[in-house]
């Protein structure tokens, strides 16, 4: 094997970076019309057909020839047999992450999610009621992806909330059950779960079957039939975000060991071809030691095709003129994970604005975040970190607004709320609101 | 004219409920495919042509003669202008609310939606950046039913939240333009302001033309046609919720005039004849009285047509067992708003998971909150409630992880990390950890 990982070489002081860089980031997340019309067709089915439907759809798309849906159905004693199974160096790897993540998640409900109210001057009270979601359906991916990490980052957080039910969907296509994402289950506290997968398994808990509960929000990576089923049945039910290829960017000062940036980048090249690593730096010698090290480092690697073919279609090495020019870079980016690989990461962290998740300083490798550092890894993808947040415990809560108007407050407001409504031509507005003031409008 | 509007009358206790109930409740947001269709087309049509684009659909929806997109720019000293023209009751009653709608968000901001980290016992620094967005679009609908009051519910919470951009689109049929929508433009902040609407004005948004800035996210309600835009460019740049038809549920103990209680349920009635008003009451006089209040006071309302074919269409009154039943029915519809028009609202409040938002006790009108009380207007509809919120600060805001792992960290972390990386198969992500610990594996 004489495999090569060169991923393009850019610097901003070139005439045509701009061309190269827009070129390089490119991703379309654009509907294909063939899956859209499949998983429409594979929706209506469902509503219409329920359990019959995705029974068929899973003997066909997953060969699993089963007689009924309790078949599919994994009961809690299977779970917990697949952890006990498991050699104790993975259970307790599992566990462990599962209470570092259940502990980040914990604070971040302190922070953010508790239900808090306040009295103005007139008594009136206002504030909002934070509440768990009833039952919530996590899409869990089978085959080649199947990653017992991800269970733990969507149920953790939601048992963190509050949630009454879990609902795990996990294909299995062609039998083969995945013993650690079993086993992550019965650590995460998944209340039940099924071996369906692809648009009917979103199908099924969007809509709900006899055997299949409804659930009120479906959280989740998939493939890209599990995408278009999510973003059509958004409405019905709640959805997180639709992920794209995998992203890592890292600014670098040069002052980290150039093989621990090297495997990093391939962390994230290993996903998949589409997955894309990107180191910006302003020192050319540092970046040339890296691809030294991704030139000693890739023969290793026993997926080295995959991360091959990654860094060369979409991997760069780009060259700034200055760390504070990098971390704008950064920004336009919008990256899922960005590594600041500096002596002085806090003097950089300030300036990057948009980010699924900043890795901070030499030792943070994206890895220990993904799997046990707490934080989720569920992230934004493909820049949409500009608008969207890691997955959470506030995705798996809802808010209700409280308004408690005192009398003596019905009297300032309702003169506001009769000018205002009028001036929208809705009287029956501006009536409910007179009808409350003790001197009633003429 | 004789306009009688009855709502149906149901009880718990008759052996058809169940059935009448969810008939009565049933309203289906299945996309229409013929809007879909137009709306895909509008949508590559302005990604393809910008500028040129917009103005023909303007052109050919809004019947807007202009020469060129700066005629559809709304400058700031015309939104000025329009303020000042006002009456002074309506500038102070806007400047009232928009004050109002502030604290109350500055609030929420306090409570959920600042920065946190902690240091766990290894030195690692774990928590969430939370930034504002950089530019937000609101779509502000126009015709008959332009509200100045959804350009307050907007605008405000992006501008406590930090976002540097506020980009207002409101169609102005013929030409038509609404001041006190202007005014409320004016007093909110909005940054720039454009009369377009449509899916070309999300479109126009979502991936920006020469003349409209792209956005990262789009908030505000819209007919179908924007329903179905905002839908597609969902991931392209996020949105708010789906907004349906809204609705108002009242939960009675008998002790609100009911005549109040009647203007209540005018007041959702009067939208449009979708909208939907329910009262679950427990004592079958009172709903009798409620009934006599409606008939003696319609005739009175400017929108009768309109009151009177809700009510018909999609309005019930309903007797409950006991308050509790009430409750959990409540919870089945999870309204947009539920008034608690009860003497002990405290009472049943913890009861209460799903809704919107919660008017407390006979003197919180619905008009009061959708005015002028501080919390938001702009809520969940159609059950949504079950797994959305009130639009808030929390929607013009995105964090991002932080994750800073000490030396020591690093060792504790790292061989859980590798551990469950090599479960996986990704050694890559394994080795990033591994090259981190002193004493590096074998």
């Amino acid at each position: 094997m004489n495999l090569k990982a060169a991923p393009v070489r850019l610097s901003t002081t070139s005439a045509d970076f701009e061309a190269e860089f827009k070129a390089r980031l490119h991703w379309s997340a654009e509907a294909d019309a063939a899956i859209e019309q499949v998983v429409a067709d594979i929706l209506a089915d469902v509503q219409r057909r329920g359990d019959e439907a995705v029974l068929d759809y899973t003997r066909r798309f997953d060969r699993l020839e089963v007689d009924g849906m309790p078949a599919l159905e994994l009961t809690a004693a299977e779970l917990r047999a697949a952890f006990e199974s498991l050699p104790a160096q993975q259970r307790d790897a599992l566990e462990t992450a599962a209470r570092r993540v259940r502990t980040y998640h914990e604070a971040q409900k302190k922070a953010s999610g508790e239900s808090w109210s306040y009295r103005d001057a007139d008594g009136t009270l206002l504030g909002q009621k934070v509440t768990p979601l009833d039952r919530v359906g996590i899409y869990v991916p089978g085959g080649k992806a199947a990653y017992p990490s991800s269970v733990l980052m969507n149920a953790v957080p939601a048992h963190v909330a509050g949630v009454g039910e879990i609902i795990m969907v996990v294909p299995t296509p062609g039998g083969e059950k995945n013993p650690l994402v079993l086993a992550a289950a019965h650590v995460a506290g998944v209340t039940r779960a099924f071996t369906i997968g692809g648009a009917q398994a979103v199908a099924a808990l969007a809509y709900g079957t006899r055997t299949i509960p409804k659930v009120d929000k479906i959280t989740g990576p998939g493939n890209a039939y599990v995408a278009s089923a999510k973003k059509r049945v958004f409405g019905t039910v709640g959805i997180d975000m639709i992920a794209g290829p995998s992203e890592i960017l890292v600014l670098a000062d040069g002052s980290t060991p150039p093989d621990w940036v090297a495997m990093d980048l391939f962390s994230q090249a290993e996903h998949d071809e589409l997955a894309q690593s990107i180191l910006l730096c302003p020192d050319a010698a540092y970046i040339e030691r890296v691809q030294q090290e991704i030139d000693r480092l890739l023969p290793s690697m026993p997926r080295a095709e995959i991360i091959a073919a990654s860094l060369n279609g979409r991997g760069a090495l780009i060259q700034t003129r200055s760390m504070e020019e990098a971390c704008e870079i950064s920004n336009r980016i919008a990256p899922e994970h960005l590594e600041v690989s500096s002596s002085e990461p806090h003097r950089w962290e300030p300036l990057l604005r948009h980010a699924g998740a900043i890795f901070l300083g030499a030792f943070t490798s994206e890895s220990l975040g993904d799997y046990c550092a707490g934080p989720n890894h569920v992230l934004p993808t493909s820049g949409t970190a500009r608008f969207s947040s890691p997955l959470g415990v506030y995705d798996f809560q809802k808010r209700s607004s409280l308004i408690e108007v005192s009398e003596e407050g019905a009297q300032a407001l309702g003169h506001v709320a009769s000018v205002l409504a009028h001036g929208e031509g809705l009287q029956a507005h501006a009536r409910a609101a007179e009808m409350r003031l003790r001197s009633p409008k003429p």
